[in-house]
């Protein structure tokens, strides 16, 4: 079930994410969206700033869900909702987001992503619900 | 209601902050956390990355969050939970997120959001559920 | 804004609307869902059970989704997506909630809702994404 | 890890419950929420009414989140904010609830749940932040 090495990794596709410098690795089952932590990322406690937690899940559930309608991820989504829970400050990076599809239909799926930090604790957990447009 | 000028102006407080470059304006009754739109922002459609609606969501109700339990916004508050609805894609910038709180407790408060894009577009709405921390 | 009397009135039109004992009203820019509170409602603390509120929640918004696509409600949605957040408790009855339509594209509509209690007291609020679906 | 039989079970215990019909399952790990599915639940369309999913997500994941703090789920908690997402529709009962603890503070625990309908179909998916209260 857990592939060893991924698929595909996207690096650089947008500027949202040369900014963040998060790297999607597409696994068979699920996306995991990586991001080293440092000052680009901090908020008032120092620590990472939770809205990106919201950022990497919204990637690694969004590419997951990509991928429920082709293979190499290149189906265009968008985010219909996201909800993101915040569980724990991040201690230490690498930053991992995984996201996995629950449901996929015929225009809308469903993706269900967890956080974890660099000493595996998870941080913070989320779902989204994605729409499939055309690619344009 | 709709105080003309702000009390309060936070620009560059966190990493975070700094990269994505957005500003809070505190007003009486709410949070605006204004963003110009440019190449840091940029999702796959060349748009807006929606994740950063859910950054200035976080920043603008935390920080009416945190303005319900002191005037100054000094007050640290960390996210429980956040809930992002993407309506439309932003055209053009600035980026303005409004924060609101619907209810404020002992320790847990919660706020109610908009994004409006330069054309005054509502492009997302969100909730959040914030805890009150103590200042270190 | 807010007119005085409804366009119409819907109750008793499903099973489950007939178990919790609610009733629409359907006014120009809002679904008003209504409730008596009664032993039917009640959770552990004797108060009005927490997802009361989010049933109540999603009638009115899916309601008012509805009517962003028929004048009349006779629309069919599904809902893809329903976030509620607990203020405070219900002291008494009845209890209202209104939802409100933010955005309604071609097949997608976001409401969002806010929970009364008989004092006029906010005790939830919340936010849904529905989907329109082919009448049968 | 998944324990064959419950160390308890709750049937009758608020009016919300007896009025839906639903009897709470405690194991080791997780909470089963169990519903018969009959005219009481049904929507516009004939099947289980959406709400009823958040209703027992809510049930399943707060049960849950109270056996983190009180091994026989005697501790009170308040739900703080849900979100459920409906992936499809259900075909038949009995519907169960399954609700699982993410994270427990002191104070706020965090709990994922999943809905299967009487086929196994994953029919729902959420997520749910508790408080935990003083109990009376």
């Amino acid at each position: 079930m857990d592939s060893k090495s991924p698929e595909r990794i996207i690096a650089d596709e947008t500027g949202q994410q040369r900014t963040l410098g998060y790297v999607h690795h597409l696994y068979g089952d699920r996306c995991e969206t990586i991001m080293e932590m440092d000052d680009r990322h901090t908020n008032r406690h120092g620590g990472l700033h939770g809205g990106i937690n919201a950022i990497l899940l919204d990637s690694a559930c969004g590419f997951a869900a990509s991928r429920a309608w082709s293979d190499d991820g290149s189906q265009l989504v968008v985010t219909l909702s996201l909800t993101t829970n915040f569980l724990a400050p991040a201690k230490s990076g690498p930053i991992k987001a995984i996201g996995r599809v629950s449901h996929a239909g015929q225009s809308v799926a469903y993706a269900d992503g967890q956080v974890f930090d660099g000493n595996g604790i998870l941080i913070a957990t989320g779902s989204g619900v994605f729409k499939r447009v055309r690619n344009s």
